[in-house]
Protein backbone atom coordinates (compact mmCIF):
# COMPACT_ATOMS: atom_id res chain seq x y z
CA UNK A 1 0.00 0.00 0.00
CA UNK A 2 0.99 3.45 -0.79
CA UNK A 3 2.54 4.63 2.42
CA UNK A 4 1.40 8.34 2.28
CA UNK A 5 -2.36 7.78 1.13
CA UNK A 6 -3.73 11.66 0.56
CA UNK A 7 -6.36 12.74 3.73
CA UNK A 8 -8.76 13.51 0.44
CA UNK A 9 -8.13 9.42 -0.52
CA UNK A 10 -8.60 8.62 2.94
CA UNK A 11 -11.89 11.28 3.60
CA UNK A 12 -13.63 9.41 0.41
CA UNK A 13 -12.89 5.40 1.77
CA UNK A 14 -15.49 5.60 4.03
CA UNK A 15 -18.28 5.96 0.84
CA UNK A 16 -16.53 3.56 -0.85
CA UNK A 17 -17.22 0.83 2.00
CA UNK A 18 -20.75 2.26 2.46
CA UNK A 19 -21.33 1.87 -1.23
CA UNK A 20 -19.49 -1.70 -1.52
CA UNK A 21 -21.83 -3.06 1.55
CA UNK A 22 -25.10 -1.47 0.21
CA UNK A 23 -24.21 -3.37 -2.88
CA UNK A 24 -23.73 -6.29 -1.29
CA UNK A 25 -26.58 -6.42 0.49
CA UNK A 26 -28.50 -5.94 -3.04
CA UNK A 27 -26.77 -9.92 -3.84
CA UNK A 28 -23.87 -8.17 -6.46
CA UNK A 29 -20.84 -10.61 -5.98
CA UNK A 30 -19.06 -8.19 -8.53
CA UNK A 31 -19.16 -4.20 -9.49
CA UNK A 32 -18.20 -1.86 -12.57
CA UNK A 33 -15.91 0.94 -11.44
CA UNK A 34 -18.49 2.83 -12.88
CA UNK A 35 -21.11 1.47 -10.79
CA UNK A 36 -19.18 1.61 -7.59
CA UNK A 37 -18.09 4.94 -8.42
CA UNK A 38 -21.63 6.27 -9.09
CA UNK A 39 -23.22 4.61 -5.92
CA UNK A 40 -20.12 6.36 -4.39
CA UNK A 41 -20.54 9.64 -5.62
CA UNK A 42 -17.38 10.12 -6.70
CA UNK A 43 -16.05 10.36 -10.25
CA UNK A 44 -14.63 7.34 -11.40
CA UNK A 45 -10.90 7.94 -12.52
CA UNK A 46 -10.43 9.45 -8.70
CA UNK A 47 -11.95 6.31 -7.11
CA UNK A 48 -9.78 4.04 -9.61
CA UNK A 49 -6.54 6.33 -8.10
CA UNK A 50 -8.04 5.85 -4.73
CA UNK A 51 -8.71 2.12 -5.02
CA UNK A 52 -5.34 1.23 -6.50
CA UNK A 53 -3.09 3.89 -4.54
CA UNK A 54 -4.57 0.87 -1.61
CA UNK A 55 -3.30 -1.65 -4.25
CA UNK A 56 -7.32 -2.63 -4.87
CA UNK A 57 -7.77 -3.38 -8.58
CA UNK A 58 -10.96 -4.58 -10.37
CA UNK A 59 -10.21 -7.76 -13.34
CA UNK A 60 -10.70 -5.93 -16.36
CA UNK A 61 -14.74 -7.03 -18.25
CA UNK A 62 -15.95 -8.43 -14.60
CA UNK A 63 -15.03 -5.41 -12.41
CA UNK A 64 -14.49 -5.46 -8.55
CA UNK A 65 -15.24 -8.44 -6.39
CA UNK A 66 -17.37 -6.82 -3.50
CA UNK A 67 -16.74 -8.94 -1.10
CA UNK A 68 -13.25 -8.23 -1.59
CA UNK A 69 -13.59 -4.09 -1.46
CA UNK A 70 -15.50 -4.52 1.90
CA UNK A 71 -12.49 -6.34 3.83
CA UNK A 72 -9.55 -4.78 2.18
CA UNK A 73 -11.50 -1.20 2.91
CA UNK A 74 -12.52 -2.20 6.33
CA UNK A 75 -9.23 -3.17 7.38
CA UNK A 76 -7.37 0.14 6.30
CA UNK A 77 -9.68 2.12 7.55
CA UNK A 78 -8.93 0.05 11.10
CA UNK A 79 -12.57 -1.46 11.46
CA UNK A 80 -11.10 -5.12 11.87
CA UNK A 81 -11.10 -3.72 15.97
CA UNK A 82 -12.86 -2.15 18.42
CA UNK A 83 -12.42 1.45 19.67
CA UNK A 84 -13.41 2.45 22.93
CA UNK A 85 -14.88 5.50 23.38
CA UNK A 86 -15.36 8.38 26.07
CA UNK A 87 -17.38 11.06 26.19
CA UNK A 88 -16.48 14.52 27.57
CA UNK A 89 -19.28 16.39 29.02
CA UNK A 90 -22.66 15.03 29.87
CA UNK A 91 -24.71 17.70 28.79
CA UNK A 92 -27.64 17.48 26.20
CA UNK A 93 -25.86 16.33 23.02
CA UNK A 94 -23.30 13.96 25.68
CA UNK A 95 -26.74 12.05 26.94
CA UNK A 96 -28.18 11.98 23.51
CA UNK A 97 -25.21 10.52 21.97
CA UNK A 98 -24.63 8.13 24.77
CA UNK A 99 -27.92 6.75 24.18
CA UNK A 100 -27.28 6.83 20.39
CA UNK A 101 -26.51 2.92 19.55
CA UNK A 102 -24.81 4.09 16.28
CA UNK A 103 -21.23 4.48 17.45
CA UNK A 104 -20.98 0.83 19.30
CA UNK A 105 -22.41 -0.61 15.84
CA UNK A 106 -19.98 1.34 13.96
CA UNK A 107 -17.15 -1.20 16.54
CA UNK A 108 -17.37 2.49 18.43
CA UNK A 109 -18.84 1.17 21.87
CA UNK A 110 -18.95 4.03 24.73
CA UNK A 111 -16.98 2.71 27.46
CA UNK A 112 -17.61 6.14 29.83
CA UNK A 113 -19.10 9.66 30.53
CA UNK A 114 -16.91 11.97 32.08
CA UNK A 115 -18.18 15.05 33.75
CA UNK A 116 -17.59 17.91 36.13
CA UNK A 117 -20.77 18.01 38.02
CA UNK A 118 -20.09 15.92 40.93
CA UNK A 119 -24.28 15.27 41.00
CA UNK A 120 -24.01 13.35 37.74
CA UNK A 121 -21.09 11.26 38.55
CA UNK A 122 -21.95 8.06 39.86
CA UNK A 123 -25.23 7.87 37.74
CA UNK A 124 -25.83 6.08 34.49
CA UNK A 125 -26.93 7.59 31.13
CA UNK A 126 -27.94 5.19 28.73
CA UNK A 127 -26.31 2.19 30.25
CA UNK A 128 -22.59 4.35 30.65
CA UNK A 129 -21.51 5.31 34.28
CA UNK A 130 -20.30 9.21 34.39
CA UNK A 131 -17.03 9.62 36.22
CA UNK A 132 -15.46 12.57 37.34
CA UNK A 133 -12.61 14.20 35.41
CA UNK A 134 -9.84 12.52 37.54
CA UNK A 135 -11.06 8.93 37.21
CA UNK A 136 -9.80 9.43 33.52
CA UNK A 137 -6.42 7.83 33.54
CA UNK A 138 -7.42 4.60 35.35
CA UNK A 139 -10.66 4.77 32.53
CA UNK A 140 -8.01 4.88 29.62
CA UNK A 141 -6.40 2.10 30.72
CA UNK A 142 -8.78 -0.05 31.83
CA UNK A 143 -11.26 0.39 28.61
CA UNK A 144 -8.53 0.68 26.79
CA UNK A 145 -10.33 3.80 25.38
CA UNK A 146 -8.94 5.43 21.88
CA UNK A 147 -11.44 7.76 21.10
CA UNK A 148 -12.14 11.08 22.95
CA UNK A 149 -15.71 13.01 21.84
CA UNK A 150 -15.96 16.19 23.26
CA UNK A 151 -19.44 17.70 23.78
CA UNK A 152 -18.72 19.97 26.35
CA UNK A 153 -19.60 23.64 26.50
CA UNK A 154 -17.67 25.69 24.12
CA UNK A 155 -15.18 27.28 26.52
CA UNK A 156 -14.36 24.46 28.33
CA UNK A 157 -13.46 22.38 25.25
CA UNK A 158 -9.79 23.41 24.89
CA UNK A 159 -9.56 21.89 28.87
CA UNK A 160 -11.12 18.57 28.03
CA UNK A 161 -9.44 18.27 24.79
CA UNK A 162 -6.02 19.02 27.12
CA UNK A 163 -7.25 16.02 29.52
CA UNK A 164 -7.45 13.61 27.01
CA UNK A 165 -3.93 14.08 25.18
CA UNK A 166 -2.40 14.03 28.59
CA UNK A 167 -3.96 10.99 29.11
CA UNK A 168 -2.83 9.63 25.66
CA UNK A 169 -5.64 9.73 23.67
CA UNK A 170 -4.73 10.59 20.12
CA UNK A 171 -8.39 10.80 18.79
CA UNK A 172 -10.77 13.42 18.70
CA UNK A 173 -14.12 13.81 17.48
CA UNK A 174 -15.33 17.74 18.35
CA UNK A 175 -18.69 18.88 18.38
CA UNK A 176 -18.11 21.90 19.72
CA UNK A 177 -17.25 25.15 17.72
CA UNK A 178 -14.09 25.91 19.35
CA UNK A 179 -10.94 25.27 17.06
CA UNK A 180 -8.81 22.87 19.18
CA UNK A 181 -5.15 23.12 19.39
CA UNK A 182 -3.63 19.84 20.27
CA UNK A 183 0.00 18.13 19.34
CA UNK A 184 0.97 17.00 15.90
CA UNK A 185 0.30 13.62 16.41
CA UNK A 186 -3.23 13.99 17.80
CA UNK A 187 -6.07 13.71 14.88
CA UNK A 188 -9.14 16.29 15.82
CA UNK A 189 -12.36 15.70 13.17
CA UNK A 190 -15.41 18.19 13.97
CA UNK A 191 -18.93 17.98 13.90
CA UNK A 192 -20.25 21.39 14.07
CA UNK A 193 -24.37 20.92 14.54
CA UNK A 194 -24.91 24.47 15.21
CA UNK A 195 -22.62 25.86 12.33
CA UNK A 196 -24.33 23.58 9.93
CA UNK A 197 -27.59 24.64 11.12
CA UNK A 198 -26.96 28.70 11.08
CA UNK A 199 -25.45 28.55 7.41
CA UNK A 200 -28.94 26.67 6.66
CA UNK A 201 -30.87 29.66 8.11
CA UNK A 202 -28.59 32.38 6.19
CA UNK A 203 -29.76 30.99 3.10
CA UNK A 204 -33.21 29.70 3.66
CA UNK A 205 -33.53 33.67 4.72
CA UNK A 206 -32.07 34.98 1.92
CA UNK A 207 -34.22 33.02 0.19
CA UNK A 208 -37.25 33.72 1.54
CA UNK A 209 -36.46 37.49 0.58
CA UNK A 210 -35.67 36.50 -2.96
CA UNK A 211 -39.06 34.70 -2.95
CA UNK A 212 -40.88 37.72 -2.22
CA UNK A 213 -39.44 39.93 -4.91
CA UNK A 214 -36.13 42.10 -3.09
CA UNK A 215 -33.86 40.38 -6.05
CA UNK A 216 -31.13 39.21 -3.64
CA UNK A 217 -29.15 37.00 -5.65
CA UNK A 218 -28.16 33.70 -4.16
CA UNK A 219 -24.82 31.88 -4.06
CA UNK A 220 -25.33 28.92 -1.87
CA UNK B 1 -24.52 44.56 2.30
CA UNK B 2 -22.69 43.01 -0.42
CA UNK B 3 -25.39 40.92 -2.45
CA UNK B 4 -22.89 38.21 -3.46
CA UNK B 5 -21.80 37.13 0.12
CA UNK B 6 -19.29 34.14 -0.17
CA UNK B 7 -20.25 30.30 1.07
CA UNK B 8 -16.95 31.03 2.60
CA UNK B 9 -17.86 33.90 4.11
CA UNK B 10 -21.27 32.57 5.19
CA UNK B 11 -19.28 29.14 6.73
CA UNK B 12 -17.49 31.56 8.88
CA UNK B 13 -20.11 33.80 10.59
CA UNK B 14 -21.12 31.42 13.35
CA UNK B 15 -17.40 31.93 14.75
CA UNK B 16 -17.90 35.71 14.57
CA UNK B 17 -21.07 35.49 16.50
CA UNK B 18 -19.82 32.47 18.92
CA UNK B 19 -16.91 34.42 19.49
CA UNK B 20 -18.84 38.02 20.17
CA UNK B 21 -21.29 36.30 22.28
CA UNK B 22 -18.54 34.58 24.53
CA UNK B 23 -16.75 38.21 24.53
CA UNK B 24 -19.75 39.76 25.49
CA UNK B 25 -20.00 37.17 28.40
CA UNK B 26 -17.17 37.91 29.73
CA UNK B 27 -18.31 41.53 30.07
CA UNK B 28 -16.37 43.24 27.35
CA UNK B 29 -18.05 46.33 25.52
CA UNK B 30 -16.00 46.46 22.56
CA UNK B 31 -13.22 44.02 21.16
CA UNK B 32 -10.02 45.06 18.51
CA UNK B 33 -10.16 43.11 15.34
CA UNK B 34 -6.57 41.25 16.52
CA UNK B 35 -8.55 39.54 19.54
CA UNK B 36 -12.17 39.17 17.46
CA UNK B 37 -10.29 37.39 15.07
CA UNK B 38 -8.07 35.03 17.23
CA UNK B 39 -11.41 33.96 19.42
CA UNK B 40 -12.95 32.85 16.16
CA UNK B 41 -9.83 31.14 15.06
CA UNK B 42 -9.74 33.03 11.57
CA UNK B 43 -6.76 35.28 9.95
CA UNK B 44 -7.79 39.14 10.95
CA UNK B 45 -7.53 40.20 7.16
CA UNK B 46 -9.77 37.50 6.09
CA UNK B 47 -12.07 38.49 9.51
CA UNK B 48 -12.33 42.08 8.43
CA UNK B 49 -12.68 42.01 4.84
CA UNK B 50 -15.89 39.26 5.69
CA UNK B 51 -17.57 41.82 8.23
CA UNK B 52 -17.17 44.65 5.73
CA UNK B 53 -19.05 43.05 3.06
CA UNK B 54 -21.70 42.77 5.58
CA UNK B 55 -21.31 47.03 6.29
CA UNK B 56 -20.01 45.58 9.58
CA UNK B 57 -17.19 48.06 10.29
CA UNK B 58 -15.12 48.67 13.74
CA UNK B 59 -14.13 52.18 14.84
CA UNK B 60 -9.85 53.25 14.80
CA UNK B 61 -8.05 52.77 18.21
CA UNK B 62 -11.11 51.15 19.33
CA UNK B 63 -12.70 48.22 17.09
CA UNK B 64 -15.88 46.50 17.36
CA UNK B 65 -19.23 47.35 19.57
CA UNK B 66 -19.47 43.48 20.73
CA UNK B 67 -23.13 44.04 21.60
CA UNK B 68 -23.74 45.43 17.55
CA UNK B 69 -21.73 42.54 15.92
CA UNK B 70 -24.00 39.96 17.81
CA UNK B 71 -27.32 41.89 17.06
CA UNK B 72 -26.07 42.46 13.23
CA UNK B 73 -24.27 38.84 12.28
CA UNK B 74 -27.57 37.62 14.23
CA UNK B 75 -29.41 39.34 12.12
CA UNK B 76 -27.64 38.05 8.49
CA UNK B 77 -27.59 34.66 9.53
CA UNK B 78 -31.57 34.87 10.28
CA UNK B 79 -31.70 34.08 14.11
CA UNK B 80 -34.03 36.71 14.94
CA UNK B 81 -36.87 34.37 14.05
CA UNK B 82 -37.59 30.52 14.61
CA UNK B 83 -37.09 27.83 12.31
CA UNK B 84 -39.07 24.75 13.10
CA UNK B 85 -38.06 21.73 12.15
CA UNK B 86 -38.66 17.89 11.28
CA UNK B 87 -36.74 14.90 11.73
CA UNK B 88 -37.35 12.36 9.09
CA UNK B 89 -36.61 9.01 10.98
CA UNK B 90 -36.91 8.06 14.58
CA UNK B 91 -33.98 5.49 14.36
CA UNK B 92 -31.28 5.60 17.14
CA UNK B 93 -29.93 8.92 15.69
CA UNK B 94 -33.70 10.86 15.40
CA UNK B 95 -34.69 9.91 18.44
CA UNK B 96 -31.04 11.23 19.84
CA UNK B 97 -31.83 14.72 18.31
CA UNK B 98 -35.54 14.24 19.62
CA UNK B 99 -34.07 14.28 22.87
CA UNK B 100 -31.53 16.64 22.61
CA UNK B 101 -32.17 20.38 23.61
CA UNK B 102 -29.66 22.28 21.40
CA UNK B 103 -31.44 22.17 18.52
CA UNK B 104 -34.17 24.29 20.66
CA UNK B 105 -31.83 26.38 22.48
CA UNK B 106 -30.46 27.67 19.36
CA UNK B 107 -33.65 28.90 17.36
CA UNK B 108 -34.75 25.50 15.45
CA UNK B 109 -37.78 24.13 17.86
CA UNK B 110 -38.27 19.89 16.86
CA UNK B 111 -42.02 20.13 16.14
CA UNK B 112 -42.30 16.86 14.29
CA UNK B 113 -40.82 13.15 14.30
CA UNK B 114 -41.38 11.54 10.58
CA UNK B 115 -41.27 7.54 10.22
CA UNK B 116 -42.54 5.16 8.42
CA UNK B 117 -43.08 3.12 11.63
CA UNK B 118 -46.20 2.12 11.84
CA UNK B 119 -46.03 1.13 15.57
CA UNK B 120 -44.08 4.41 16.48
CA UNK B 121 -46.74 6.47 14.95
CA UNK B 122 -48.57 8.42 17.06
CA UNK B 123 -45.95 7.76 19.66
CA UNK B 124 -43.97 10.63 21.44
CA UNK B 125 -40.04 11.09 21.64
CA UNK B 126 -39.36 13.44 23.48
CA UNK B 127 -42.07 15.54 23.77
CA UNK B 128 -42.25 15.01 20.07
CA UNK B 129 -45.33 13.44 18.40
CA UNK B 130 -44.19 11.07 15.47
CA UNK B 131 -46.03 11.04 11.89
CA UNK B 132 -46.82 9.28 9.47
CA UNK B 133 -44.98 10.35 5.68
CA UNK B 134 -48.35 11.56 4.44
CA UNK B 135 -48.91 13.97 7.07
CA UNK B 136 -45.74 15.88 6.15
CA UNK B 137 -47.81 18.35 4.02
CA UNK B 138 -50.23 19.40 6.82
CA UNK B 139 -46.99 19.53 9.33
CA UNK B 140 -45.20 21.90 7.25
CA UNK B 141 -48.14 24.03 6.97
CA UNK B 142 -49.61 24.02 10.92
CA UNK B 143 -45.88 23.93 12.32
CA UNK B 144 -44.40 26.34 9.85
CA UNK B 145 -41.84 24.21 9.49
CA UNK B 146 -38.66 25.42 7.64
CA UNK B 147 -35.61 22.64 8.11
CA UNK B 148 -35.39 19.15 7.16
CA UNK B 149 -33.17 16.78 9.56
CA UNK B 150 -32.66 13.32 7.66
CA UNK B 151 -31.95 10.60 10.15
CA UNK B 152 -33.18 7.40 7.86
CA UNK B 153 -31.11 4.68 6.89
CA UNK B 154 -28.38 5.93 4.21
CA UNK B 155 -30.99 4.14 1.72
CA UNK B 156 -33.89 5.82 1.62
CA UNK B 157 -32.64 9.28 2.61
CA UNK B 158 -33.16 9.99 -1.20
CA UNK B 159 -36.75 9.58 -0.91
CA UNK B 160 -37.31 11.55 2.87
CA UNK B 161 -35.41 14.69 0.91
CA UNK B 162 -37.94 13.87 -2.33
CA UNK B 163 -40.46 14.06 0.18
CA UNK B 164 -39.68 17.36 1.54
CA UNK B 165 -38.65 19.32 -1.71
CA UNK B 166 -42.37 18.44 -2.90
CA UNK B 167 -43.88 19.93 0.53
CA UNK B 168 -41.93 22.99 -0.24
CA UNK B 169 -38.70 22.54 2.68
CA UNK B 170 -35.73 24.66 0.70
CA UNK B 171 -33.02 23.58 4.27
CA UNK B 172 -32.09 20.22 4.57
CA UNK B 173 -29.82 18.71 7.47
CA UNK B 174 -29.01 15.75 6.30
CA UNK B 175 -26.71 13.01 9.16
CA UNK B 176 -27.03 10.02 6.41
CA UNK B 177 -23.95 9.40 4.19
CA UNK B 178 -25.85 9.64 0.84
CA UNK B 179 -25.29 12.16 -0.96
CA UNK B 180 -28.29 13.92 -1.98
CA UNK B 181 -29.60 15.32 -4.94
CA UNK B 182 -31.72 18.22 -4.81
CA UNK B 183 -33.37 21.54 -6.72
CA UNK B 184 -30.92 24.38 -7.09
CA UNK B 185 -32.42 26.17 -4.84
CA UNK B 186 -32.71 23.73 -2.16
CA UNK B 187 -29.14 23.93 0.71
CA UNK B 188 -28.28 20.84 1.60
CA UNK B 189 -25.52 20.57 4.90
CA UNK B 190 -24.07 17.44 6.14
CA UNK B 191 -23.68 16.12 9.34
CA UNK B 192 -21.98 12.37 8.71
CA UNK B 193 -20.80 11.21 12.33
CA UNK B 194 -19.87 7.67 10.97
CA UNK B 195 -17.49 9.03 8.68
CA UNK B 196 -15.63 10.99 10.82
CA UNK B 197 -15.16 8.06 13.13
CA UNK B 198 -14.07 6.23 10.24
CA UNK B 199 -11.36 8.90 9.55
CA UNK B 200 -9.88 8.70 13.25
CA UNK B 201 -9.94 5.24 12.93
CA UNK B 202 -8.05 5.25 9.92
CA UNK B 203 -5.09 7.40 11.51
CA UNK B 204 -5.13 5.97 14.71
CA UNK B 205 -4.34 2.33 12.97
CA UNK B 206 -1.73 4.24 11.03
CA UNK B 207 -0.02 5.81 14.26
CA UNK B 208 -0.25 2.75 16.09
CA UNK B 209 1.58 1.36 13.63
CA UNK B 210 4.22 3.87 13.29
CA UNK B 211 4.44 3.29 16.99
CA UNK B 212 5.22 -0.14 16.75
CA UNK B 213 8.17 0.71 14.69
CA UNK B 214 6.83 -0.71 10.73
CA UNK B 215 7.91 3.07 9.89
CA UNK B 216 4.96 3.87 8.23
CA UNK B 217 4.76 7.71 7.36
CA UNK B 218 1.34 9.32 8.87
CA UNK B 219 -0.10 12.44 6.94
CA UNK B 220 -3.05 13.20 8.47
Amino acid sequence: MDPSVSAATVGRLPAYLRAAIDLSASGLASVSSERLSEEAAVHPATMRRDLASLDIAGTRGVGYDVKYLIVQISHVLGLNQEWPVVIMGSGNLGKALANYGGFSERGFPVAALVDIDAELVGTTIGGVLVHAPPDLAELVDRENIMVGVITTPPGVAQEAADLLVSNGIRSILNFTPTALETPADVTVRSVDIATELQILSFYRQRGLAADVGTGVPLEP
